[in-house]
């Protein structure tokens, strides 16, 4: 079984593909989906397209993403989740169910702590993954953990 | 030119639609897309279909999409942050550009006052378009109100 981790942000999502291979974790692919245009409805559109594409070549039965919490810049939060909803609307136009995990849980269960540091989980995910060094830049990372993470659960409600 | 107001939610969004006639505003059409499911992804799905049907059968000119800010409720105002993507992202995938307005700036140009109530919108946008009472519920009013609004602009980017 293949899983998606992402990322979400404003002008780039990290990515991240795990197979589950019975007892353990394989890194398929990860990086960045790149989205600079100045103008917003561009940016969502660039990252509907490729993230169309990665899901298309990789067909992951499940996709684990990262909830977005109000921070101390509004504006940036309000677009992160415009970007969250194209990407959870992508899942849905290909049937993949979508589990959202905060920041602090992802730590926790894949790191064993809530507050661990990004070099931390990306420690964790080298290891899990049997990689030599962790995976740059943080996004890319933490969009690994973030499949790791949902690896970890069973959809409630496959389609 | 046929423009389109929309008012963004989480479980539902007002749309309106007119037409600029030279030196007045018809009204073509206007109404609710219903998205009741208790699945985000299913919701956005949802608006996503529905908006599509809408902007094919009306091929609008021109999107006008009410700004989220920030509400007491957080979680409301991210959910609708995130159908709010997905409207946007339904204009780019058909080329038509969106104009933003924040709540107090459609009041002020629409209606004269950045503080009016929903009912002097509502009256505004009767008299505007010349209709027997005020369209029902809010959010449609508000939506012929964006429509409206967006009416007096002229995309710095059209596509």
């Amino acid at each position: 079984m293949i899983i998606l981790g992402l990322d979400p942000g404003t002008t780039r999502v990290g990515y991240g593909l795990v197979e589950t291979n019975r007892k353990k974790l394989v890194l398929i692919e990860c990086g960045l989906i790149g989205a600079r245009s100045a103008d917003p409805a561009e940016r969502l559109k660039t990252i509907k397209t490729e993230l169309v594409k990665i899901v298309k070549t990789h067909k992951p039965a499940l996709i684990g993403i990262e909830k977005v919490y109000f921070s101390k810049n509004r504006k940036t939060a309000m677009a992160v989740a415009e970007a969250r909803g194209v990407m959870i609307l992508v899942a849905a136009d290909h049937g993949i169910p979508v589990l959202e995990f905060g920041p602090s849980e992802v730590k926790r269960v894949v790191a064993g702590d809530g507050g661990a540091t990004k070099e931390m989980v990306g420690q964790v995910v080298a290891l899990t993954l049997n990689l030599k060094s962790p995976p740059r830049p943080d996004d890319v990372s933490d969009a690994l953990a973030l499949a790791i993470r949902a690896s970890f659960e069973k959809p409630t409600n496959p389609k």
